[in-house]
C-alpha cells in the first residue's frame, strides 16, 4: 500500500509550482499517491487554508502526510517544520497554518526541517514547497524516520495560528464570523455544531429543527431570517437555512440559491444569529 | 490492474468536497485510481454533467466507477443509485443525470444504494457524495459485488435525464440547441452527426465538404454563414465552420476564434441551420 | 516503477478533453502514472505553454513522457511528433512547442507520430491530443520503442520555437520581455539570471545584493524603483524586487503585493533595467 502525500497551496494551477513539487515527490519516491486537498487558497491567505486543512484532513487514511504552502514569509526567517500527530504527517511553514488541525488530531512531536541531507539542493529562496517541505514529505513517505528529517523542537515554539472559531453568546444572541464562502454560496460559521448548541442555550436561543432565527450580517448590513433544518434541500427553494454541515460546522445555506449573496457576505464578515 | 473511480461534480477545486471524497475513496480502496472528469459544472447544472458524461465515459477502460455528484436535491427524498451498464458503473444521485450515458452504454441493472452497511457512518444530510456515493465506488472497486450495496430496482422507476438531445427538421431548415460551450468558444449542438446528416437529407439541407449554410441564433438574434468542413483549421482564420467534432457531436468553431462570441451563444439557446 | 505521462494543454478542465486523454492513457497503460502540468494555458498560446514546459521539465523523473497539446493547426498539415531527449520524451504538434525544453535537454532522435497502428482509431480531425498524441505516449510507457511509432526525421525540419529569450544589453540599460506572470503577479523576464549577470556587466549595471535598479515597463509606461534581493520576502512590504527566482530566470516581484499590478504588466510588454 502506498503512503499518500496531499498537496494544500495558493498557488493556483497555471503556473509550473505544482506540477514542480510533484514531480519532485515522485523522483524521491516513485510509488507514492499525490492527490490534490486545492490549490485554490487566495494567496497568502493562512486563515483559508488552515479552515480546508481542519476540514478535510480527517477524511485521509492513517499516515497520510500533508504538505501545506501558503508561505509568504518563505525565505524569511520562518522555520520549515513537520509535526507528527497521532494518525498523521503535516509539514510547511511555522507560520501556524497547520496548527488548527495538528492540534485536533494531537501533536505527538514537532521537528524543525533543518537536516540538509534531506533537501533539494540547491535550495532556492523563494520555493522551499520544491525544495524542502516536498522532499521531506517524499523521503518521510519512502520510510526515512521523522527525527532524522531535523532537529525536534518543543510545539510550544510553534507560531500560533490565525484561524479562530471566535463566538460568544449574548443575551438573545451569538455573534460569531464566516469562516469561508464555499462554490456555491454556502457560508460556513466560526463554530462546531455542538458548541453553537451549548451557546444557543447560554444565550437562549432555541435552536431545534423548524426554529426560527434571524441573521444578522454586522459588515455588509444585510439580514435575514433563516429556519433550523437538517439541510438545505428540506427547505423551500429559496429559504436560508441554518444547519449542520457535513464537516460538523454550523452552516448558512439556500436551498437552490446562495446564502452569501442573499446576506452580501464575505469571509471574515461579523455574523449575528437572534431569536426570531 | 487497480480499478478507476472517475469523478464528475459541481463542486469547484477550492472546497474541501472533493478531496474529501478522494479520501474517502483511498480510505476504504487504498489501491484504486482516481481520475477527475471535472469539477466545473456550474452549481446545480444537472444537463451539463449529463452531456460531458456522455460524451467522455467510453473512453475509459472497462469496469471504470463513475461518481457523479450534482445533486441539488441531496438530502431530501432523491434516491442514491447505482447503474450497471454492459461496460460500466455509474453511481449517482437519481436526478436523471447518469441516464444518457448509461443508456447507450446498455443498462443492464440497477441497485438503489440503501444498505447502510455501505455507507460511511454518520451519513451527513448534505454530502452523500463522501457518505454514500464514493463508499459505494470504492467498496465496488474492493470487490463487493452491486448487489449487495443495495436493493434491485427497475429501470423503468428512475427520474428521467433533463439533457435531450432535441432537433427536428423543417422545410429547409434544421432546429436545435446549443448543448455545450466549450473553453475556445466551440458550441456543440444537440444532435449527433450521423443523426444530422439524416435530418438534413429531410429538410433538403447539403451537409458536403465545402457547403455553405446559414446559422441563425434564435436566442440571440445573431446569424453568420457557416461551411462545411472536417476541421475548423482547414477554414480561412475567422470563418464559422460546421463539423463533425472528436466526441461525434455537430459543433460550431471559428478557426482561432470563437463560435460562440460570434453567435452571443450560450448553453440552451436554439440553433437553426438553414440552406445558404 | 510506473512510467509517467505529464499533460501540458490549453484544454481547461471544464470540458470532457483532459479526462478523455487520460482515460485513452488508462485504456493503454493501465499502470501508467498520469500528471497535470496544467490546462490553464491561454488558449493557442503556444510561447506560454513552452515557457511552462521549459520551466517544469527537468525536476521530473528520467523517462518522463510530457504530452503538450497547444495546437490550432491540428487537422491542418502539421505533423505529430516524438522528441526523444537525453533524458526525457516530448509529445506534440510540430509547431515549436516542444523546442526550448527539448533543446535544452539536448534532442537526441525526433520521430514523426505517422504510424496509424499506434493511432486511435477512428482518428478525429480535431483531437489528436486524444487520438494520437496520448496514444504514442502510453505505447512508448508500455515499452513500444520509440522507432516503432513512426519515421525518423532531421531535427533541423523542426517547426522552429515561438518563445525566444529575448534581452540586450544597452549602454546603462537591459531590455527585455516579461514572458510570463504568474498567480501572485511575479512578473517573469526573458533571461536566465546566469545571462542577466553576464549583461549587466556589460551594461555598467551593478547587480549585487542591495543594489537599486529603475524598472521601466515601456509597453505600459509604469516605473518603480527595484532593490536586488536574494527573494522577495527579505525587502519591506510593498517593496519591488529583483531576484533570481527558483526556476533561475530573473523576476520581479513584490512583498506581499502584486509586481505585475504595480508595473500595469501583461505577458509580452518590454520592460527595461536601468542603474537607479
Amino acid at each position: 500500500m502506498s503512503k499518500i502525500i496531499a498537496f494544500l497551496t495558493d498557488f493556483g494551477v497555471r503556473d509550473p509550482y505544482v506540477s514542480a513539487m510533484k514531480a519532485v515527490a515522485l523522483s524521491i519516491a516513485p510509488d507514492v499517491r499525490v492527490v490534490d486537498i486545492t490549490h485554490e487558497v487566495r494567496p497568502f491567505d493562512i486563515e483559508e487554508a488552515s479552515f480546508i486543512l481542519l476540514a478535510v484532513y480527517r477524511y485521509f487514511p492513517r499516515d497520510t502526510i500533508f504538505v501545506v504552502v501558503v508561505d509568504p514569509g518563505v525565505g524569511s526567517g520562518r522555520r520549515p517544520v513537520l509535526i507528527e500527530t497521532q494518525n498523521y504527517f503535516f509539514i510547511g511553514p511555522d507560520n501556524g497554518v497547520l496548527i488548527p488541525a495538528a492540534e485536533e488530531d494531537g501533536i505527538k512531536r514537532v521537528i524543525v526541517l533543518d537536516n540538509p541531507r534531506y533537501h533539494r539542493h540547491p535550495v532556492s529562496a523563494s520555493f522551499h514547497g520544491r525544495d524542502i517541505f516536498t522532499p521531506a514529505a517524499a523521503w518521510l513517505a519512502r520510510g526515512i524516520p521523522p527525527h532524522e528529517l531535523g532537529s525536534e523542537t518543543s510545539p510550544s515554539t510553534l507560531v500560533r495560528p490565525r484561524l479562530k472559531l471566535e463566538a460568544r453568546a449574548e443575551q438573545g444572541k451569538i455573534v460569531l464570523k464566516a469562516i469561508h464562502v464555499d462554490v456555491f454560496g454556502n457560508t460556513i460559521l466560526s463554530i462546531r455544531w455542538n458548541r453553537l448548541v451549548e451557546l444557543a442555550k447560554e444565550a437562549g436561543i432555541k435552536l431545534e429543527i423548524g426554529a426560527k432565527l434571524n441573521v444578522v450580517n454586522l459588515s455588509s448590513g444585510k439580514s435575514a431570517e433563516a429556519v433550523v433544518e437538517r439541510v438545505f434541500s428540506l427547505a423551500p427553494e429559496g429559504t436560508l437555512v441554518l444547519y449542520r454541515n457535513s464537516f460538523d460546522f454550523a452552516e448558512l445555506a439556500v436551498n437552490r440559491g446562495s446564502a452569501a449573496r442573499l446576506l452580501a457576505t464575505r469571509k471574515g464578515d461579523t455574523i449575528v444569529l437572534e431569536q426570531a
